[in-house]
């Protein structure tokens, strides 16, 4: 029956995360440009494990502590202090295997934070590159799920809301879903699916990355699906390949 | 120059309503179920004024002193102590001309109080009745504009999503838009104008009015454009037909 199966609503902004219910709950932390897809392709070429922080000197004293690389940005670029940013392809095997990376960024570590705070049963992370491995986790979990959008300085995006929709359209029939923005998600991912790169230019942070800096390279890695098919999960401070 | 363009936002929730500069900008409340096209619906049968009230004490306090009707709703049905509700079709020309509404909402009301305290240089509610007295005003006035989604508990609805769609569809050449909500509102409106009445069984709040209240002629009613041709504006804590 389907009031038998777990729920799932799509947060479209931290700053609407506290009219969720978290308990017992998997929070998917979703920021496709581009932490979480960083976090999958660190991962996925052999990190040990990635700390997340909200704070630019909060990361360089935690790295310098551990021996990790600090790593971060803030408005799209390096933040000023950090010698790596935020791409994902910063991160070659040769260089990453094996390391700890402290990571912060504008949106995607606040709302990880938020969701801790907010008592997430569990915490995971999602972006186009690893789309299969999150999947397979929320069926198999059975539990509660909210997809939640990082958004951009607490304002709604496209590429959050569409990857919740790629979610939502993949996983629905195990769910019920009783949330409009679920359903906003899944339309609009559903209407462009078939090429996510040519619809790029239309996103607002799309420019940002592009004519400001350049990351065309980014962006097509951030929007292919299941390029870095690992399972990033938050236990004890720190995010790992589960 | 488009550079030299009003820009246009949408705003999905009031929760978010901080997020955007409301200094000489237009604010568009909408409600879709039901608020504004109710208010829509009661100034085009000839109402003196509305005026939003946030309480229901406040409505019926209100509307004793002044020999007006109290009326609102909350979650969706007539408020307790207060013998009219937030209908578009309980008002025929007949009971309510010349007449003063003292309106009380769960949604609606409350982001227009926002918006005013926020400091929006004018005030106007919009819904599909009035969508083409909406846009023509929004182009006339040449100002910065916000689409204020009304939303349901804060939370983002589609109803709400799909009038904003359905007026940045239709004057976005009068301005500079650099939003993702504002482009995620219209994709899903050019997706289903052709049968948004066919579509409304997939929206959250309609199953809140039809399955437990009956309410699909006020659906319908709610989701015809231009049946209510007035335009709604807010001035000295009233709301009149301009």
């Amino acid at each position: 029956m389907s009031s038998e199966k777990p729920t799932l609503f799509t947060c479209v902004s931290p700053a609407l995360l506290h009219l969720y219910d978290l308990k017992n709950t998997v929070v998917v932390v979703i920021d496709v440009f581009r932490a979480t897809s960083t976090i999958a392709s660190v991962l996925h070429q052999g990190a040990k494990e990635i700390i997340p922080v909200d704070t630019v000197p909060g990361a360089i004293e935690i790295s310098e502590k551990i021996g990790g690389i600090a790593a971060g940005e803030r408005d799209g670029k390096i933040a000023d202090g950090l010698s790596h940013g935020n791409s994902p392809l910063e991160y070659p095997r040769s260089f990453i295997e094996g390391e700890t990376l402290v990571l912060t960024t504008t949106n995607g570590t606040k709302l990880l934070h938020m969701a801790l705070n907010n008592g997430a049963e569990s915490i995971i992370t999602g972006s186009f590159p690893n789309l299969s491995a999150v999947c397979k986790y929320l069926i198999e979990s059975g539990k509660n799920v909210v997809l939640g959008c990082a958004g951009w300085k607490d304002r709604f995006n496209l590429e959050d809301t569409l990857f919740a929709g790629a979610v939502a359209s993949r996983i629905k029939e195990h769910f019920t879903i009783h949330c409009d923005s679920t359903l906003a998600a899944q339309l609009l991912y559903e209407q462009h699916k078939s090429d996510l790169i040519g619809f790029a230019p239309n996103i607002t942070h799309y420019h940002r990355l592009v004519a400001r800096f350049g990351l065309i390279e980014d962006i097509r890695f951030c929007l292919t699906e299941d390029c870095a098919p690992v399972l990033p999960y938050y236990t004890n401070g720190k995010l790992i390949a589960k």
